[in-house]
């Protein structure tokens, strides 16, 4: 039995009805045919999927986990065969390029399914979801012989894609690995090196694992500048491009983990395998950005997905549980306890947990929005502004999206009281499983890191500037509707408190290197917090103008929720920007002693 | 070998220097005898004893688990011969009735052991804290002679005891059990019924074990009133008080839980078990609350325990890893990298672990400085304010010690990136062994109603005052200290704002009887942060007048990190509870469809 229900109603609520998705797509070429039919049908069946094939295997997968035996991981009974069907449906090229076999979809669709695909079992989501990565990389920047040979087999899942980066020495800091790879003439390089933590690195879903490697040639300049990017098969292909011998590839263990256990998180060598350079030679970490995006966004959605799962189980149980009287009165007389429903506290648990998620599958939408712009716009300068925009949400997306998910996962274990503890519900095992999206991928202090120092102090605020703009453009919408009066002037607040701390963090960076890094958590959490509220607006614009139904009435009711009882947070977090750096840096050594 | 590092230093400093309870100690006829000598002895055999014994299980008992076959519960490798040294080191009876061969430690003492207990492994260590916590039901309420028969092998830890309250249909509401007490003449009762999440209610520690079971009588009056409290041994006794021929008291199941894996948490059939009646019939719920105030804050001390183990270990970790360089110049020229101490965002996460667990040891001290006077002072009208301000303190410290425990473990594992996630270096254990505290022993909802609804406005906010009271007479005392001026001002702005929230609670409680629960999760964070803040100035006013020494600066550091970055947490609070429960109740009730 499946305890996922995909929330359809409000994914298409949000997909056309808030962001008028069809409406964009209409306007742009690439996307002229992505019908409504379409939509319904891949939503549809999408939910189908992961709610009746996937969802069943999370629970199975956690218990069993991924097995290793003598450089073979096995996966969980029922995985081969769900990715074998999730393949053959097409499911895993959707946004793969149409030159190659892929569906080309617009990203607005894809993160729909992508969210379903994460919270009906993240362990089994991350092996499609390595080999669309993998694919977007080489899409980006291998040669049209590389991208003939592996992308089609890629986008219809007969191999799949791993990414190599980590090292045991080096994991945030890419700069200082130690594989090498050694010109062998002709395009191929040797690659030697060990690297851990990598997600699928091998299993036994496919017939091939395409690896893109991080590596060093031997006279390449220190640092980050040095890395290049290599395609490394685990089964070498001959002239026809048909599987031939083992590359020197080899899975030396896998990792036991909190959770995720299904998904192979492996100990790589290669020992002189054949790898080929994939872009330009030391311009590695530039071809793994291009991904990144998509990667990192991707990682908010297991947060998001997580989440709402939880928060399904969490309902229901609030529901069902009968547990003392409502502090009104009994509204269960002919029972010996009311629903714990009624009890304010856990309605605090319901609604936060519903706030962070709800908006948070809007704001996966804000910024898949600019990725298609920014992928699909015809118009170059459309393009280009979209571009910055992805540039200044996607470190937001990654860890805002992946903090307010653990937090919601906890949320939804707590309403469950000892029940949410026992394996049995499968809260405590989303608790585990969303957890390990605030670290990989970038952890989430460098996702802030990255939004503080590189975005906003590197543009010297301008990145900030375009979401700035759709908030003024949201705020003078509505200065002639007067049911939505109660939001705007808290909304202009939570702006003008956005700007305040840009421009103090801005102040404090011209005289001190370390005020992004000392401002960075803070000020990300800021921002994602007026990035919701800006989103409760417009979802709540859209449904009070929608009178006589109780699902566009409970989303006017969420947005205040969120704008009472959340958006005060932000106070908190810019609060602490203005600290600055002294209390962290300026404290005795003493400090950091045990 | 042991990961454990009991930090010693810190708690005689709070023991000795910020609470002077050698001073209380001395002025109280009953632990008069409780020396400077003694004292240390205890804390460092209490050190050696957790860190060399106990905190090497933790790992083992989390893997293999505790183990269930027919009835029958098996612990992990070393857990039996552990258990044995404890008791044979008498430490199981430390804070025991001496008439009865405990040892009358102040808890002021044993909390400190505690801590270590649970941070050497909090699976382990709830076998002996549900021993000492049946003890306490029994030594409080018990007849002499179940007294005599039972105690003395309790505290020597011969044999163990379990609470049994929890049945599937109630858990916060024990108003509706369904458990048995038939009398069968002679004081004894045939008790009948399932229990469930019953730690430690099977296992091979002891030969015998005592349960107190939460049972009705036929003809008991509906509810809470009706309810009366049984000892119930597992092995009956023949009348010399030797082990005679086995209860009908069946273990059924063992629960597969998100961690304290080698804790049995139990299903438990009694099956017309004989039992005997504790206290007065009916009176069941008010025997369990003399012993709830000391189970309460032994939870608490479970969240503190973890937080300082992950701490520690975070902190090593922070010096040795070497990531990137530092923002103002590399630190560690001679290396690839500097260690990640140097990136103000590790240095934050760091920090507020720090803040938080170490002002929490100063919480737990604080508390047990208010049970030793309710329990030994020579003085009835000292002994009734310490009890209101131990009626005070309890839910506080059982929920804010173990969400700010929580929180922090989160932290300390988020400091090791990809290390953290894995098995390897035990931080996700402590995540998972943590979280357990925020449910049991009452959610921390439940802590968060009985402060808000049964003390605060049950006492029309009266309980409250004592702590006031200590707050004004800690800023009299700082008036002449110009050193201390800093804190001064906030620490007022503090009190204040609890103050005003108080009566806004207060206020809002006469026409909203919903108004309690909205507010209690936010009240109880409130009002947490602000007893923080006292006793963060507690420290520093102590420390400052020690110069030249590192350990002091830090703590006066802390103090200051504590004010900056996580005191205006409170205002945040303070803003929710102002919110009233408007936000929470009278919303559509499709917001908890989902």
């Amino acid at each position: 039995m499946s305890d996922y229900f995909p929330p359809l109603r409000h994914m298409q609520f949000l997909l056309n009805d808030v962001f008028e998705a069809p409406e964009l797509w209409a306007a742009m070429p690439a996307t002229q045919e992505v019908g409504p039919e379409l939509v319904s049908a891949i939503l549809e069946e999408g939910a189908k999927i992961t709610s009746a094939l996937i969802a069943p295997l999370s629970r199975i997968g956690d218990e069993e986990g991924a097995r290793f035996d003598n450089g073979k991981v096995t996966t969980p009974e029922g995985f081969v065969d769900a990715y074998k069907k999730l393949a053959e449906g097409g499911w895993i090229g959707l946004g793969g390029n149409p030159e190659f076999g892929g569906q080309g979809l617009p990203k607005m669709l894809t993160v729909l399914f992508e969210e379903m695909l994460y919270a009906a079992d993240s362990s089994f989501t991350l092996y499609p979801a390595l080999t669309s990565g993998a694919a977007l990389a080489i899409n980006a920047h291998a040669s049209e012989s590389l991208k003939k040979t592996y992308l089609p087999r890629l986008y219809k899942g007969e191999w799949a894609g791993a990414m190599c980066l980590t090292e045991p020495h080096a994991g945030t800091d890419l700069g200082i690995i130690k594989t090498r790879a050694v010109p062998k003439g002709e395009g191929s390089y040797a690659i030697t090196g060990t690297k851990i933590f990598i997600t699928g690195g091998e299993h036994d879903l496919t017939k091939n694992i395409i690896h893109l490697v991080l590596a060093k040639l031997p006279d390449a300049p220190e640092g980050p500048k040095g890395i290049s990017l290599f395609l490394v098969p685990k089964i070498r292909l001959d002239e026809q491009g048909q599987l031939a011998k083992p590359n020197a590839v080899v899975c030396g263990a896998i990792e036991h983990k909190m959770g995720i256990k299904a998904s192979a998180t492996c100990v790589m060598h290669f020992e002189e395998a054949e790898g080929y350079l994939i872009g330009e030679l030391n311009q590695g970490l530039a071809c793994m950005f291009t991904m990144m995006n998509y990667e990192r966004l991707s990682i908010g959605l297991q947060g998001l997905g997580c989440a709402q799962r939880s928060l399904h189980t969490a309902m229901v149980y609030a529901h069902e549980r009968l547990q003392s009287r409502a502090a009104k009165g009994a509204v269960n007389p002919d029972q010996p306890a009311d629903p714990i429903l009624v009890h304010p506290d856990v309605r605090r648990m319901l609604l936060t947990q519903r706030a962070y998620t709800e908006a948070g599958r809007a704001f996966a939408l804000y910024t898949a929005e600019a990725l298609d712009k920014a992928h699909f716009h015809p118009d170059d300068s459309e393009r280009g502004k979209a571009a910055d925009k992805v540039a200044l949400l996607t470190p937001i997306a990654k860890a805002f999206l992946t903090d307010k998910g653990f937090d919601s996962c906890v949320l939804g274990q707590q309403v469950l009281g000892g029940h949410g503890y026992i394996r049995e519900w499968g809260q405590e095992q989303r608790v585990r499983d969303a957890r390990i999206a605030q670290i990989y991928e970038g952890t989430n202090g460098i996702q802030a890191l990255d939004l503080a120092r590189r975005k906003i102090v590197g543009s010297k605020g301008k990145l900030a500037e375009s979401f700035y703009e759709d908030v003024e453009a949201l705020l003078e919408r509505l200065d002639s509707r007067k049911e939505m009066a109660e939001f705007v002037q808290p909304l202009k607040e939570a702006l003008q408190s956005l700007r305040e701390s840009t421009a103090d963090l801005l102040a404090q960076a011209q005289s001190n290197p370390d005020a992004a890094g000392a401002a960075s958590c803070d000020y990300l959490h800021l921002f994602g917090h007026v990035i919701y509220a800006y989103l409760w607006v417009r979802i709540a614009s859209v449904a009070c103008t929608r009178p006589g139904s109780a699902f566009y009435a409970a989303q006017v009711d969420m947005a205040r929720y969120y704008f009472a009882r959340l958006l005060p947070m932000a106070s908190y977090h810019a609060r602490a920007v203005k600290t600055g750096a002294q209390p962290l840096m300026a404290v005795d050594s003493a400090c950091f002693e045990v």
